[in-house]
């Protein structure tokens, strides 16, 4: 995607990884450049997301001290040691419109033990984090993020502890990880029940469209997740009736586009077997119009979900979706 | 490049390769689909090359006999057999608006006895595609391809056998191929002597810039060429100064465009800073947005020379172009 691409596309936001760009380019050359609106061009809003995720999932030789975190760069082994002051102080650097603080992110599954240190070094960290910004004078936002597992009292607590510090927004952090979908949805509704009205609320890393449209009918705001564009650029294509695989043969000659209901600058142009052509060619512009078209289909839903929230109708609109007839696997 | 992009810069003809579809995905899904144009859904011109250099550098068992010529595809070792008439009906097939008939492609160096070979088989074959196409009854143009080496007599006698069964255009094959620029030019000037001044010429496979405006001087209107995508992708930027390889680390906070005097959408948004992150982080958009600059390049050089030629300068503009101070090597 060309930033005018997306927005044409009218993303209202977009999201860039202390964590990686900390490592690549650097945060010498960044600050050099301006920050990162003016380094990549893009006036518009940036969330930074901390990079905990990232540290906990890619980096090699993770270890969590009461002080920071220890890790090994996953690209060339470096050691690097981080405070929550530190990364406060990358985003900084960044300049992005929000930032998160630095988590201690609990994989799942994990005892009630390892969950209660996590929550209770994440809570310490936030609170650390806020102290340093406030010898500062920033105007970026700062958002907390929430742990504690599938545990509700600890992740209650984490929450709790969170809004007494005062963010500017709430992130439920450590879910979609494995966990029965049950415990998900009982953490994100019971989460949601205590957070106040007044702060926008963002369930990280939650793509499933599904999931989507049931955690905003539990008052979450704010998603973030790689699902479509990582599987555009493998050929796995939305639809309003369910996921279609480009690359299968029964595409070699269908003339019709992905979804006839989608009005995408892909579909209103190119046929599955153009498509599927490019696809098998692993010709560059296979990932450009599938990502057009995931892209304009994820945010198409989010603004039938903003319009059936200001009209009363999420309920509906929910069913709608999670009751369509599907091709292949759900979506 | 999506097609909308390819608009945006203004290119108003594309290249399709007969041997390329016809290999993959082959005639039958493009038949089944409406042609080329519909396949792809691109509504402007479209040439298609014959294939004949592909078969002769891509293909490994390349023989040519008097009735046609037989080879392997390059994918998977399939033997195939095809005479001019199938290659004049697989562009039947795709439905291009400029066809090319086959020739016989004579590598650099040949012998005279080599080149007269090949240019008498592509005369002969010439005349056999002619002869299929007055069979038909089609709207298509069918340029025809000139060979010879570098030996004028024979490139002489292989021009006027074509001009005698007479073209909707012509074009200059096998030059370019590693032959001493003063014999590429001769070769170039000589042709562009006696050919038809109301028909296009176009000269294959040549990309330098220096080489092309040295061509149009001489009379060329058309040519075709990877180097300025094939470039992009590769990190290779062209600049009104020289080429600019856009890893290298002095562009590592380099604020500038890739060109100063360049107003594509590259240029006029982002750094070489940027793209030097791009580039080195293997993103897709490194490609995309190299792409977007070096076809802007390309084709707005096109564009002063259409321009020279309406005020009759294009003298000026030859010297302009080839004294320039240049960065790097020379464009």
């Amino acid at each position: 995607m060309s930033h005018r691409t997306v927005q044409n596309l009218e993303a209202q936001l977009i999201l860039v990884n202390a964590y990686h760009l900390y490592l690549r380019p650097g945060l010498d050359i960044i600050n050099e450049l301006g920050g990162v609106h003016s380094f990549i061009s893009w006036s518009g809003p940036i969330l930074s997301d901390s990079g905990g995720f990232q540290i906990y999932s890619l980096s090699p030789l993770t270890k969590v001290k009461k002080e920071g975190v220890s890790f090994a760069s996953h690209l060339d082994g470096t050691k690097i040691f981080l405070t929550p002051e530190d990364v406060i102080d990358i985003q900084r650097v960044l300049g992005t419109d929000i930032m998160m603080i630095l988590d201690y992110f609990c994989p799942y599954p994990s005892s009630k033990k390892e969950a209660r240190q996590a929550a209770k070094i994440t809570t310490e960290w936030a609170q650390r984090s806020k102290s340093h910004l406030q010898t500062k004078g920033l105007s970026q936002l700062v958002w907390g993020i929430c742990q504690g597992g599938v545990y509700w009292d600890l992740r209650k607590q984490s929450i709790e502890e969170l809004m007494a510090i005062d963010f500017d927004g709430y992130a439920l952090g450590g879910l979609g990880i494995g966990e029965p979908k049950t415990q998900f949805m009982e953490m994100v509704e019971r989460s949601s029940s205590i957070l106040p009205e007044e702060k926008p609320r963002y369930l990280m890393g939650i793509g499933y469209i599904h999931d989507i449209i049931q955690a905003v009918e539990l008052g979450i705001d704010f998603f973030d997740c790689v699902l479509p564009t990582r599987n555009a650029r493998n050929g796995t294509l939305f639809t309003s009736t369910g996921k279609i695989v480009i690359k299968n043969k029964k595409y070699e000659t269908d003339t019709r586009p992905i979804d006839e209901d989608c009005n995408c600058y892909t579909c209103q142009n190119f046929s599955r077997a153009y498509l599927r052509h490019l696809y098998e060619r692993q010709e560059i512009s296979s990932s450009i119009l599938n990502t057009i078209h995931n892209l304009h289909f994820y945010l198409d839903i989010f603004r039938k979900i903003r319009h059936s929230i200001q009209s009363n109708s999420l309920h509906q609109l929910k069913y709608s979706i999670m009751n369509k007839k599907e091709e292949g696997e759900p979506v």
